[in-house]
């Protein structure tokens, strides 16, 4: 199988950690900025860096963009620039293209134009600081629903000693502890008579309602 | 109990982000920034909204910034105003404060000079959107250690009517399926005897090395 081929426009914080973490993961990935000194900044990190003004049709044909299997425009603040890069994008027939919006309309005239997947790298992870934040004990998350999540709960001094059997929180909250973190160990499908130590992560999974009523009358101190 | 109450200086997407889900989370939000227009733009959705430069230490005492519990600086490019900004809330005292950084030599200092919580938004959605592109199936994850993750799996055809114990995955993986989403349903830990259907969303829990020989494997197609 040919090696997927990637291309990175605009190496701002966002654009610049996903050409960082393309390489890391050991794909091919190109690097491209209108401006100079970005472009240096990546030369050592992306597999190719290029100067180049994507607004331009002729800049992105000489670069060869069409043989890349997906491109990413992360171009921010000016809008006007991202949507003319994605236009042409299109045009030129790129199969696999990922756009970073800064607002709602911006997003709006993306998906219309045919970006294939839209991101709002700041939107969601304002959301995501705000609920880890706002819940106390609450360290990551991950939704797999609208009413649904998998959440790290760190386990306060009132639930230290407890076996799961004597929380008995599967019939009381209808949730699961599906791992435990303690240090740098996980155990992966806790048994039941496995004491929970105070400063344990708990990897839990369950409706919202009930991780938040597990934690408001178990948890919290 | 007191209600808890945030600040957020800078009203850029990521502190306008934090604004809004900390709004939506009910609890009480001011919004603070020099930009009068950005300022009007939250006067409804903040608790209170009020135009201020915060690196100004009188600005910051006029509000009456110590009486907050947590005050989040989304100052992004300004760097030197996000750092003198921290340094002002951390001399009057605030008792929780979270900085967004903009790269390594901010977040250096920022907890150098006593700052509580440093994020970086851009950098860490990048590598998350970077993960989610380079494995195709994968649409989202959740990092429990260097080592393990929760990862959301899409069920290609080559799963399409297999049981959890025709795979075998936790004897041949490692790994364990905790959760599947079919549409707008979630199957909290599925039997044995459950079916997979192309489509479902696979909720594995494991080590990253593990989770990527059954993607290749098992998924990939
Ligand atoms: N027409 C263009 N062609 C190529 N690169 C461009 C073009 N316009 C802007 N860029 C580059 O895109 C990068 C990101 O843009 P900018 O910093 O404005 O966005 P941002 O959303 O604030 O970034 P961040 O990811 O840091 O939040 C910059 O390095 C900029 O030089
Ligand atoms: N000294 C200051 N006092 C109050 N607000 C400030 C100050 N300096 C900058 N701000 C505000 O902070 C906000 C965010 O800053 P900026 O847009 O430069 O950062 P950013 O990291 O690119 O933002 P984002 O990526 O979240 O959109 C802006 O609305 C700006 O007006
Ligand atoms: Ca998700
Ligand atoms: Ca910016
Ligand atoms: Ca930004
Ligand atoms: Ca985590």
């Amino acid at each position: 199988m040919k090696k997927k081929e990637f291309a990175v426009i605009g190496l701002g914080r966002f654009g610049g950690s996903m050409v960082q973490a393309l390489s890391d993961e050991g794909v091919e990935v190109l690097a491209i900025d209108n401006d100079e000194e970005k472009v240096n900044q990546f030369a050592n990190i992306a597999s190719h860096a290029v100067v180049g003004d994507t607004t331009d049709e002729a800049v992105l044909k000489s670069i060869g963009i069409r043989n890349f299997d997906h491109v990413i425009v992360a171009i921010g603040d000016n809008i006007q620039a991202s949507i003319l890069t994605t236009l042409i994008l299109k045009e030129l027939g790129v199969k696999h293209i990922t756009v970073k919006a800064t607002n709602d309309y911006h997003e709006k005239v993306l998906s219309r134009i045919g970006a294939d997947q839209v991101v709002h790298p700041e939107r969601d992870m304002g959301r995501r600081i705000a609920h880890n934040i706002v819940s106390n004990n609450v360290l990551d998350y991950l939704e797999l629903s609208d009413e649904h999540s998998i959440v790290e709960i760190v386990a306060s001094r009132r639930l230290d000693g407890n076996t799961l059997i004597d929380l008995d929180i599967r019939a009381k909250y209808g949730i699961n502890i599906v791992a435990i973190k303690r240090g740098r160990d996980i155990i992966v499908s806790p048994q039941a008579t496995d004491a929970i130590r105070q400063g344990d992560i708990l990897i839990v999974i369950g409706a919202d309602t009930d991780i938040t009523r597990f934690e408001k009358n178990v948890v919290e101190e």
